[in-house]
């Protein structure tokens, strides 16, 4: 990689960033990188707020465009979840320009709807990452570190360790990955690994989110799938009978896909690195 | 219609029905026919338990089976809601035989799922209405004597009031819809009014379901998209800053959907009865 000074632009394309984030993250950065300090710049959106989002969904989608299409930023870097990236993903999809393409992206949870539909137009750095709102978890400096290690230096510590060792990989929300099948979004996994997790749902959802995953024709051709952590797991009245990973791999099995095992990804400090398809082509832009 | 004696199988393909409520629908149907009084016969299923479900799924396609595809049935009506006939439906599809074609079908919420699969393999007197449960709700006895005057003699009363003035009609809980679509149970709602009922939701699943089922290419063939009522909406934080009409309207415009206003329809006794397909065509089977 070049010595040059990254630069990552922070933007929320769903719910609002804490102001706390913008104080602790560039310090963190400044403690992890004396010599070269990455520059992080939360564009102003981050902060907005309108209804359940950070800024009505024009605001939101100028805001990713603004970072995007500048030439100068080397990742453009999700500042939390929560719910409205697919309102914006259509418009940001639209407009993207040249500049775009040389860039990374990170983000997960709801951010897989953007992360979709950038990795379906073919863009070579989108990640399954923690994103800057994660430094407000229990030990969130070290999830933190670690999307600033991909970014900045691609980093293979920061990788879930399955993904160097087989061909594409792609992870998700199992939500977020339910609710854009069918859509535009809906990204072409053929061959890859796919990890799923998820957070705050009751056991039966994710037996139906798992149906419906496991039913599509296209999420059939993934060469296997891996379940991550499901936290924070709602009360299922009654008790469902299975745990997350015996329904995931019932469903696999009714589907004829390949029951890989556990993924280090979840939304927890822990959360792992996932490049979206073929990580050992995936390389920092020299400058 | 003939004199003949209705006779209408209950089967709980999803969660288990209430023991009270084998005493006390036929108890109101013996008021409202009290000459011909039809028979509802409570397949034994009903009442078993297997973690969150009413059976294991092999008892409960098996139990959907023995009425549908008994010939002396006029209805295969469903129990219940609650979460389980996507697990059930390739099951029930794969063993149906002829004399499950001349019969109806009626239930809603979970049970989309099944009468999804009928309407698309085919069937023709399938029908969103309530379920024996519902005798259980707020003057449930109203729910219960609908789903009854449909399936004994095809009441007009009972419809859904746009059902007579539109050419084809469908209707769905929006998760249970969402779910199902890109999966083979995904029926071909061309030209259909869609009716779209939610409960127990936060408004930003209700708008994220609503960007999933609005962006599929199938759905977007449908005539129109009518809402139903979004009960028991659980909490939005922060306050979401649309209502669920809003929200409606704004995915309808979005996606050059026709919105076509409210419908009588959703988790509660007024919930009417809305056919799948072209309701003229629906008649009740001579005995």
């Amino acid at each position: 990689m070049s010595n040059k000074r990254r630069r990552i632009g922070v933007v929320a394309p769903a719910s609002r960033m804490s102001a706390e984030v913008a104080q602790r993250v560039p310090t963190l950065a400044g403690s992890l990188y004396p010599e070269r300090t990455p520059e992080i710049v939360f564009h102003p959106q981050c902060f907005a707020s309108h209804g359940h989002f950070a800024g009505d969904d024009e605001m939101r989608a100028r805001a990713f465009l603004d970072i995007a299409n500048d030439e100068s930023f080397d990742a453009v870097w999700l500042a939390r979840g929560g719910y409205g990236s697919c309102r914006v993903a259509q418009a940001v999809m639209c407009s993207l320009t040249e500049p775009s393409r040389r860039k990374a992206y990170v983000g997960y949870s709801d951010g897989g709807a953007l992360l979709a539909a950038l990795y379906r137009a073919g863009f070579e750095a989108v990640a399954h990452g923690p994103m800057a709102q994660d430094i407000l978890r229990d030990d969130g400096e070290a999830a933190v570190a670690r999307a600033l290690a991909w970014m900045v230096e691609r980093s293979p510590e920061a990788l879930e360790p399955t993904v160097t060792r087989v061909n594409k990989t792609a992870a998700f929300n199992i939500t977020v990955l339910s609710q854009i099948l069918g859509t535009p979004l809906q990204p072409d996994l053929d061959g890859h690994v796919l990890m799923l997790e998820e957070v705050g749902e009751a056991m039966y959802r994710i037996d139906r989110s798992l149906f419906h995953i496991t039913s599509n024709a296209g999420i059939r051709r993934v060469s296997g799938v891996m379940l991550g952590r499901c936290s924070t797991i709602t009360p299922n009245d009654p008790d469902f009978g299975m745990n997350e990973e015996e329904i995931a791999r019932y469903w696999c099995r009714r589907s004829d896909i390949a029951w890989l095992g556990r993924a280090d990804i979840g939304h927890d400090a822990n959360n792992k690195i996932v490049p979206f398809g073929a990580s050992g082509t995936i390389q920092v832009t020299p400058r």
